[in-house]
Parts: structure tokens; C-alpha cells; sequence
């Protein structure tokens, strides 16, 4: 998909979008049961949308590729999935609100126990408090020093997890985990991911880094060291509002998902504390913006629980709030998923994520229900998740023509 | 879609192809009709190509752009639509006839009338009669000097509407219209779209076009001026029979589409009265040629008027016309349209665009009915036009084995 055309196509007016992104809802047949998680579960609302709107069925990376959320994301943001992808560090840092600059490397950290001899004892330090994680991330912002070329930034996010920033020129995030995922041994040297310069030296200060802390938390009693993983480098995002000329709000609850949207230049509304108020935002917010990215987490979560009724059960649930959407009247309301969890792999999976798409403008086909063998007869097709966004501008009339 | 290994693969035989394109005849749901243009239709001979023979959803340029006539027709030639685009001065200049080479700069001309003061009282002259335009352009041709290095050619068209062409080394098309759309304005400077030497350059040379042709007309009473939109460069196009070894035919009555085919190297049928003399023109020209376009403009034109009844009219009486073709057995019918033009929205869209693809050698598919909904079910599945030349080729075994 070359997005330079539909980019200087594109142009603002005053339809608004709406994307339902379920996470990890399409699913797989269970044995013993009728079908998959959306076959069983009772949508009426949803199946009311599949009658009205075209529908298909969506790869979100390639066909075959499992996705992880992130780039899932990005592609359901029109942004090129394999071109686009960041590590974890960067995501969930600019999830947790933490401004970052193009010079930045992002990398998450647990504090750990460690004993005199250096070995892990506990990867969690004990899940300490997030209060005491705060705490030690204030003494260790304020005694770290690596010098006047690298700025150290840490945030506490909760219990045990914390996010480490270093900002400086010339760094690299192509580093490895330097947590070994098991105790009894002690934590990796920062070890370069490729053969850089940049890697190299970044490597060394991560080195003098975890060296400062260990003499800095000798005196803790549990949390006296930290292990780091998910090294990344951020870098610059063209904005969905230079790109598509959308004014893009989004509802998530979760770092990752915040993390995406706002690197796409959304602006992100607070944490509510349930997906009905997650609906409820919809209303408040409805006339400053035009695009509203709202994310649904628990049918992921119930899917890698491999707990079929209950990922059914949530299905169940976002259909009773479809209305709290259409009351509104969306000029585009696209409801799908940024992958497949199905509850029988309890995991991510590669199969093809269905995908409603309502709007008057949206040519009928006779596909009935919400579900993946329905929808793969839709007029959609089966597309690449990162063409959605030009279908939804295109619903929106927000593409000019191509052409003479 | 890369075609170079395709034309590696070409290869000439004495299969011959058809491919008629409806203009425009994707559509959408009709409030209170049963569907669309293509569902309410009775169109008896389409749906019997349709049963024998395999379908699809074409999408002309890429999933949710909507395509003005001249790429969607690139990209049914097999020519990438985006890397082909070309302004509409060419398009038109080679569509009524003119012999481009690529060093011209062609732009549309319409006479029209100013006050004396400058400003724009007619944008048509008043719609002066054809003779008028030729009496005039033949003064222009005759009086208008832009030095040694530019040559200036003028081509009526039809009432004020004529060609200029401009030909010299150097020249530019990134020109804007001059014309302001409006009256009681002067009409504008020319003014480069770009900053290049070129197109500055380009841009004197018009003004002292626009300034020897007030001179010129200052005598008529109506036609006093001109007013230039669509400039655009030429380029060189490698042949349809160059890249895939078809001797082409185009069966055509706008100035547009036989533009893009004089382009891509097609044989220009005479204009015919009406779309029946176009069907019966195939029999005469059958045996001299591989590929036959034929191209009906009207689905288009009630599609842009709105008129929904008026569309299916048109829809039928090409129905009635399929025997005309199938009588003389081409070996691949190829039936669809280059955009989808529902009447519902009066303008061209970015729906994908129904195709049957009929041949002895075509894979059936259960698809039943030449329509939207029903053509999404068919084993050629949703590709992009560009894609259909291959097809097309292949079903007339005119490709080569890929390999060993």
C-alpha cells in the first residue's frame, strides 16, 4: 500500500470515524462447541452492523505472521506494520506518559534480589509495593550520574516494573535483555545486538548503569538490583493528523495500546477503570475530534487464559455498548480486532482478524453475522490491516480523486 | 504487481481478447430499490457470462481511492496507475487525434469573453458553434509566434472547447489552470505548480501565448480571449504491444479514453453514432487484431446525473449487446468497469468494481449474477485492476511457463 497518494489525497471535514478495536477477537472452533468464540457468543447489536456494513477479513501483518500488539496497532493506524516496528521499551514509556525525544533509548526494568555473590534470587524483588517502587526510583533519579553526555530518566509503573530513558546523542537500542529469565545465576552483561559504535558504547553505559545502582541499593533488603529488557530507540512518527489530516482521540486503559496511540500523535484520555466507561468517554469527547480509537483488552486476555466462556462473555458484553456508538451517529464505525487470540492456542495467532465496516456509504453485502466464516464473504475481501485506514478516509469521504 | 516477468513472458498467437468496459457501472444500494444499478437490472446475457465464467472485485488503484478515468484506464491496460498518472491536456490532446511527442506540453483551451477591462464576462464565449472555434483557431494557428525554440499547435474541439499544444525542448507541465472557474475576475498569470527553471520558464512562454491571442481576438465580438486548464507534460509509453505482443484496438467514443488508448499504442476505431454501431464495429475489425477495448461511456454519465433507473437502462441495453460479442467467439471476454459511479453519490467512487473473466480456460466459480455482492464470491477474489492484464493474457495462453 503506498500511503504517499492516499496522504495527499486526504483532507479534513466533519465526519467522524470510530474504531472498536477488540483485542484478539477473532478466535478459533473449540471442540465441543459451535464454532468459534464469535459463533457462540450472542452479538445481537454486532450482527446488526455486519447486515448494515461491508464486511471481510483482515491479516494483520501477512498472512501466516502472528502479530504482537504493537505492530498490530500500527498497522490498524495505517501505519506500514514491518517498516514501523519498535521495540517494547519505547511503547510502554510513551504509554506511561513519559515525553520522549528521537534521542532516546526506552528500556523496561523490574527491581530484582540479588545475593552477595551476585546470582538472582527473585526476577520481582518480592513484587514490592508500587510505592516502594517509587521510592526507589526518586533515590535512584537522584543519585545516578553517567555523566554530562547521557541524561538518565526513571518512572515507576507498578509493583515491581518500572521504565528507565537514557537521553543522549549517539545512542543505539539494539541491545539485548540483560535479564536472563531464571534465578540462580547472575544477570547478562548489556551485550550489542549488532556490531555498531553506537551499539558498543551504548552497551558500556547501560554497564556503568546497573553498576552505579547495585551500590546504590546495597542497603535495600529486597529490591537491590534491576534487570532490563526491551532496549528500543525511539524514533520520529509522522503525526495521523500530517498524514491523514485526523484529529485522533484515543480510549485505552493499557500502556501498550497508549503507548502506540500516542506515538501516532493521538491524544490519549485518561484510564478509566472499566470498558463500560471506556463507552461512556465516547460521548464527552465526541465533538473535538475525528477519528476515536477505543480498545477493548480483556477478549485478549481471556483468549491467552485459554478461557473460552469467558472471552465469550466479554464479547457478549462489548455488544450490550455497540449502542453507546451508534446513538452517535459515526459517520464510519469499524469494529475488529488487532489480531486473533483464540482461547483453544492461548496465545496470539496468525489466523485473519474479521472486520465490520458501517457507514451509508458502505456498498451491502449479505454477510449476516460478526464472525470469521461469515465475514469472509463480505465485499471486503481479505486485505492487509494496514489498508484499513484508507477505507475508513475513503467511508468518511476524506479522500479527494485520483487523478484526472 | 511487477511486470516485467510478465512481458518476459508474452508471447504472440492468434487468440484473440476482448475487453469491455462499462464506465463507471460499480454502484450502491439505492434506498427503497433491491440493491444496486447492477442488482436491479435484467441482464440476462451477463449472468450467463458470469455463470461460465469466473469473477471478481477489481479495486482501480488501491483500496479506497477513487480514480478519475485516465489512471482507472491505465491500470486496465496493465499500466501502474500511480507511476502512469498524467494530466488531462494529454490525455485529450492524444484523444481527438494529435500527434504528441514527448517534448509537448498539451493543455485545454476554452474561448471565452472579457470586458475591457480584463475581467471575465463569458467563460464559454457563449458557447460559440464549432465552425466559430475552427474559423478561430485557424487565426490563431496562423498569427501566433512564440520564437524559434516553441511551437505552437491549436486543434479545435467541439463549441469553444480546442487543444493547445506546445512543443519545444525544456518545457514544463507543472503549470496551474489560468482559468479562475469564475466571472467578473481577470483570468490568472500562468504560475508554475513547482519551482523549477522549467516550469518558470514555461510559464513566461504561456503569458506571451495569452498576451498575443488578446491581441489577435481583440476584433471578435465574442471570443475574445482564452482560458487554459489541465496542462500537462508528455511522456514516452512503452506499447501494449512492445510489453505483452497484443495488437490493440480501441473502440471508443470520448476524447479521454481514447486519449489513453492512442497512448499505450492501441488503433483507434472512427467515432460511432451510439453504443450499438460500437458493438457491430468488433465484426469489421476482427480479424486484423488481438485485444478489442470497448468502452461505454453512458453507465458513467446517468451514474454522475444521479439517476439510478437511468444507469440500470443503459446496464440492460449493453446486456442485449453481449451476443454481438459472443458470437464471434473471442477466446477471453473480459466485463467490467474501470470505477464504480453509483448513482446514489452523483460521482465516481472507490467501491471495488465487479469483472467476469470469460474463456474456455476460466476456472468456474458458483458466482450466478453479474453484480457487486455476488461477484465478492468469486474465485478471482478482490485484486487490483492492474492485476487483470495478466489474467487476461494468461486466459488467452499467451504467457509463457515462469522457470524451469
Amino acid at each position: 500500500m503506498d500511503y504517499r497518494v492516499v496522504e495527499e489525497l486526504a483532507f479534513q471535514n466533519d465526519k467522524k470515524i470510530v474504531l472498536l478495536v477488540m483485542d484478539g477477537v477473532g478466535g478459533l472452533q473449540m471442540p465441543g462447541r459451535e464454532g468459534t468464540e464469535l459463533h457462540v457468543a450472542r452479538i445481537p447489536n454486532l450482527n446488526l452492523l455486519a447486515r448494515q456494513g461491508s464486511c471481510g477479513l483482515m491479516d494483520p501483518i501477512m498472512p501466516g505472521v502472528t502479530p504482537g500488539s504493537g505492530p498490530a496497532h500500527f498497522a490498524l493506524f495505517g501505519y506500514d506494520p514491518v517498516e514501523n516496528n519498535i521495540g517494547r521499551g519505547v511503547l510502554e514509556a510513551a504509554g506511561i506518559g513519559m515525553e520522549l525525544t528521537p534521542d532516546d533509548v526506552a528500556v523496561r526494568i523490574n527491581f530484582a534480589t540479588i545475593d552477595e555473590k551476585g546470582n538472582i534470587v527473585d526476577r520481582r524483588a518480592g513484587r514490592i509495593p508500587t510505592e516502594e517502587c517509587e521510592r526507589l526510583c526518586k533515590k535512584l533519579q537522584e543519585k545516578v550520574d553517567l555523566g554530562p553526555d547521557v541524561q538518565f530518566i526513571i518512572k515507576p509503573v507498578k509493583e515491581h516494573r518500572a521504565m528507565i530513558v537514557l537521553r543522549g546523542k549517539g545512542l543505539s537500542g539494539d541491545l539485548l535483555d540483560t535479564d536472563p529469565q531464571q534465578t540462580g545465576v547472575p544477570a547478562l552483561p548489556a551485550t550489542p545486538a549488532v556490531d555498531t559504535e553506537e551499539a558498543r558504547r551504548t552497551a558500556k553505559i547501560v554497564d556503568e548503569l546497573v553498576r552505579q545502582v547495585k551500590e546504590i541499593l546495597a542497603d535495600e533488603p529486597k529490591a537491590n538490583f534491576i534487570l532490563l529488557r526491551g532496549f528500543a530507540k525511539n524514533r520520529h512518527y509522522r503525526s495521523m493528523e500530517e498524514r491523514f489530516k485526523l484529529r485522533a482521540y484515543a480510549i485505552a486503559n493499557y500502556p501498550m495500546y497508549r503507548g502506540v496511540a500516542k506515538l501516532v500523535g493521538m491524544k490519549l484520555h485518561p484510564i478509566t477503570p472499566d470498558v463500560k466507561t471506556e463507552f461512556e468517554a465516547l460521548r464527552e469527547v465526541w465533538n473535538d475530534h475525528d477519528f476515536f480509537f477505543l480498545h477493548v483488552k480483556y477478549t485478549d486476555s481471556r483468549g491467552e487464559d485459554g478461557d473460552f466462556d469467558a472471552k465469550v462473555k466479554i464479547i457478549e458484553e462489548v455488544d450490550s455498548y455497540i449502542p453507546m456508538i451508534t446513538e452517535l451517529n459515526p459517520d464510519v464505525l469499524v469494529v475488529t480486532g488487532d489480531h486473533s487470540t483464540p482461547a483453544v492456542l492461548k496465545s496470539h495467532s496468525w489466523h485473519p482478524v474479521p472486520v465490520i465496516l458501517a457507514a451509508p456509504t458502505a456498498r451491502m453485502d449479505d454477510v449476516e453475522r460478526f464472525d470469521e466464516v461469515s465475514c469472509a464473504k463480505g465485499t471486503l475481501g481479505r486485505f492487509p490491516t494496514v489498508e484499513l485506514m484508507s477505507l475508513m478516509l475513503a467511508h468518511a469521504l476524506r479522500l479527494k480523486k485520483f487523478g484526472a
